[in-house]
């Protein structure tokens, strides 16, 4: 008897080591999110406490009634691909500056790599924000010009919130790619979203905007200079969906297979939503509140092909 | 011996867990105080806010009101060019919501026009930050490619704070380009500029990034990989001025006659310091905190001749 007793102490730890070693390997986590998201489900208000008591520091009285609704706030979840490229960095900062400035904002950054790169790690540990980070590299046959882009990278942030969030939680789902402008009333008017909302996007293409056009508070067409006969002629910055809907449709992803180009978003949306359930947002969709603009390629062609600076810096 | 035996392999596991724990824990601290930093900002943009919500409209009003406000904190003085065209307002956008998070931040926006436009007017009206807009347009005999740019613009910058700021304020002037990116440490960093301080840029000049070499806490020379000759070989978005070095250097500006590609950097700051002179920012010069960033051109090609759309919407 005693030494089953003893052999079931010495047992149990070593089952819990790995247990803990397998969920952080195959979720594919860092070492710290796993932690927040360990910790998150001991004692979810603890990660909220820290970014509410800093806030509290501001005397402002703005501060106390934006602290106070908070909570009661659903929570946006902006799923962003990245990639490696000269300009990812600066790219991820001014995001990282606009997203800083939305309560209850959850940013999942999914990288386009085999692992989790130390810039990106570095940059998010230090954003301020709170953040899952991922990655997936995107097989090379899919990496050609007419393709889509990061349909692995969204689809495994898809993965996450339905591996991570329940029918308790609250939160809007936005893909925020990681070269557009965003404005903070974009957010907030998303945060209503009960379903599918829409709103214009600028720039985008070929004209200063696409729309989804709104009578009687239904969409009942698209504004648009391309492929009008898309069934939602809309970029993939000019929806949001309710955490619920994404939740309670566990099958549905952007496609590979039968993808043609610029499909990307009636594909996905077709499968959990129709036109004239859309809700219309930023007056009934004539405010541009996000612009889909382009950063220029750098130009390196003076760069050594041997380090020549006495320090590595990064960039 | 057995008992020994047995013991250390009950408590080698749950040794381990505790260790893991821990770690997980301090992980996290770490991440609590980087981030605190940014957390502090949010702070400063509520106050902001609430400063918008009680001022008028007009820019020395809000001068004013934000003087009584006043830290302790020199004020940064961000002089920003800039012309209609697609992106405007995106850049604008951007560019806002990272000065919202610097506190004592004044924004001097010089449009290239013959009268304010209404876009960056109203613009302005609503970013929530301190500012003084201003315009003059750029005779066309100097719009040809190789021309230095925005040069009129921001004399008449210079020539606004000596006429409206005295011995007795306390700043720091800054070249703030509409499409460059900023990282928030960037301002903390030429906050304290006694006369001239230099950094690097990232994405310049054909490399990843140009920079002052720095020996002993001087300006040694530049590492760059383009016109290497140059008195000093720096983008403007890498240097800063005391408010008192451009008051008491009431001639010094950016030249018309005489001046050469790239040499709108040098023949302004030969005119107010020397090279041994210049204070080195960002860790003697060795972190990127700006990047030369280049948004494209917007391809318009679908849009529509005479407007189709039932409303008028700002892009």
């Amino acid at each position: 008897m005693k030494s089953i007793y003893s052999r079931f102490f010495i047992l149990l730890p070593w089952i819990l080591i790995v247990i803990i070693v397998i969920d952080i390997d195959t979720k594919r986590l860092s070492v710290r999110n796993t932690a927040s998201f360990y910790l998150s489900r001991l004692g979810n208000v603890q990660q909220r406490q820290v970014v509410r008591t800093t806030r509290t520091s501001s005397s402002s009285t703005t501060a106390t009634s934006s602290r106070s609704n908070a909570t009661s706030l659903p929570v946006i979840y902006a799923i962003t691909p990245t990639y490696s490229r000269a300009v990812q960095k600066a790219e991820l900062t001014r995001l990282a500056n606009t997203f800083r400035q939305v309560p209850q904002f959850h940013w999942i950054v999914v990288e386009d790599s085999n692992s989790h790169t130390e810039l990106v790690s570095r940059f998010l540990a230090r954003s301020g924000l709170r953040y899952t980070h991922l990655n997936v590299f995107t097989p090379r046959r899919f990496k050609r010009t007419g393709m889509p882009r990061a349909t692995e990278q969204r689809n495994l942030a898809l993965g996450w919130l339905r591996g991570h969030r329940s029918s308790k939680d609250t939160g809007v789902v936005f893909f925020a790619d990681d070269d557009n402008t965003y404005s903070l009333e974009l957010f907030e008017e998303m945060r209503s979203t009960r379903r599918v909302s829409v709103w214009p996007v600028g720039l985008v293409g070929g004209r200063r905007y696409e729309r989804p056009l709104v009578e009687k508070g239904k969409v009942v067409g698209w504004y648009t200079g391309w492929k009008a006969d898309r069934p939602f002629a809309i970029d993939m910055a000019g929806f949001a969906v309710n955490l619920q809907v994404i939740l309670s449709n566990p099958r549905a992803l952007f496609k590979r297979r039968g993808a043609k180009p610029g499909m990307q978003e009636s594909d996905f949306l077709k499968q959990i939503t129709k036109v004239e359930d859309l809700e219309p947002k930023a007056k009934n969709c004539t405010q541009v509140l996000v612009w889909h603009t382009r950063t220029e390629k750098v130009n390196l062609g003076n760069e050594p092909k041997r380090q020549q600076d006495s320090v590595y810096i990064e960039v």
